[in-house]
């Protein structure tokens, strides 16, 4: 039985497999651009956070109390690079484009592989990434400022504070899309049904309410502009764990390079919780 | 900010912290009944498991991978026995009517008290309870049989394995409840609504299909009575993890004895998370 986020265990089909597979292996044979442009968007794609077992402890914590920003799909045993409730073969050491290697909060470098870096210690975090839910927005005909515009999604640090576990702590960050109001009430409702990938707003309206003072200044990705008729609505987002990190300080983490996300077997659907 | 289930934090109103504060007192003072006789069955009961940090982790991952039977509400820092998440004062170590000792995954003894047993190394997990989508149920008319025969729910180890987690494995165990179809349905659509106490059924109608072969015949609690024109359903229950730490065998587990929760400050209604 895998997580059951639902009543039924993750059935793999052989398509999603395939496509899965094939988009690993492109990464793993040298493919370095974002997974976001790929013909894989129907798929989980993920974020990756590695650390060694002395700090597994308390980032599993940290996430258990912001399921929100850092919604787990898997944890793999310590020193396991696969992740077989998520596809088949996957090799999390060469199936991601680009990776980031931190020591001690800094980012020390950007390679392509982290085969040389992996040790027996290692314990790799698999965390939903908001692309599920925007296929599930644009499926239901909700449009995107950022990709209308193609650019990147807005990203702020928030005056929320998260819920620390051992030395994880920091802000909430959280991603901002400009919605019309029908837009944004229908998009509580879709998002709702994806706690797996970050759920339903954390947010809506005044953006000073949650400590931002300026939209068109994002902490991260690019300002996007925000129409008369529209409410800004935000969502927690997965760098909320790296600001953790960047707190934390741990010895050594790898993570997934911004962009370049782990492409899965699932098809986004499947996270759907109802 | 609390962990975030729904985009609010939990807030706790005064007249839920007196009565909730007021139930642990008793249980303080030497009531040892079950807490579900009590007059806080608006609020949050939840099931206690305390392990040494050694083993803190694996059960943590195991919650993580399996959290339709092991629905955390709150981790305690190891050593600490407060949880202000969900109530302000709660002491674990003497706010539940009564505990259960294991050692080794024996039972060894069954204490109204376990100061004497404290630890720095004790982490402490508050898991979610079938208590709160009970109330969420009745309060929407779906007549429950075990409540009307003043029986305990009937549960059931099923052939569905759990996702293991270092020595954490074994059965889902599920609780089974007779509703008429269109309760059924209804039902479904209530608790989808609790993620964090076990959500939506795993199962609904033949039993065979999970490996119950006698419905008249259930591993714990109570059998109840099926009617013709009713229809099984199953949703995962908190047993699951004490079936775990049956064949994990840590040193030394404590829990809640059976119906003997911890009766938290948090109302039911703001576990939804629609």
């Amino acid at each position: 039985m895998r997580p059951m986020l639902n009543a039924r265990a993750f059935t793999i089909d052989a398509d999603a497999a395939a496509r899965g597979a094939a988009q690993r292996r492109a990464a793993r044979e040298g493919f370095a651009g974002a997974t976001c442009g790929t013909e894989a968007l129907d798929l989980v794609q993920a974020n990756l956070v590695v650390l060694p077992a002395a700090d597994a402890h308390d980032f599993l914590l940290f996430c258990q109390r912001n399921p929100r920003p850092c919604p787990l799909l898997a944890v793999a045993e310590a020193g396991a690079f696969n992740v077989p409730a998520l596809g088949a073969g996957i090799d999390l050491r060469t199936d991601l484009p680009r990776y980031r290697v931190w020591r001690r909060g800094e980012l020390a470098d950007e390679p392509a592989d982290v085969r040389a870096l992996w040790r027996d210690d290692l314990v790799s975090f698999v965390i939903g990434c908001s692309f599920s839910f925007e296929w599930a927005l644009l499926a239901e005909g909700i449009p995107l400022r950022h990709v209308a515009q193609g650019r990147n999604v807005s990203m702020y640090r928030t005056s929320l504070p998260t819920e620390p576990a051992g030395r994880f702590a920091g802000p909430l960050v959280v991603t901002m899309r400009p919605l019309k109001a029908a837009d944004a009430i229908r998009a509580v409702q879709i998002t709702s049904r994806f706690p797996a990938v970050h759920g339903a707003p954390v947010h809506l309206g005044d953006p000073k309410l949650i400590g931002i003072h300026d939209l068109a200044r994002p902490d991260y990705g690019d300002a996007v502009d925000v129409m008369p008729d529209e409410i800004p609505v935000f969502w927690a987002c997965g760098v909320t764990p790296q600001a953790a990190l960047e707190v934390a300080r741990p010895a050594l983490c790898i993570t997934h390079a911004p962009g370049s996300m782990l492409v899965t077997d699932l098809r986004n659907h499947q996270l759907a919780t109802l």
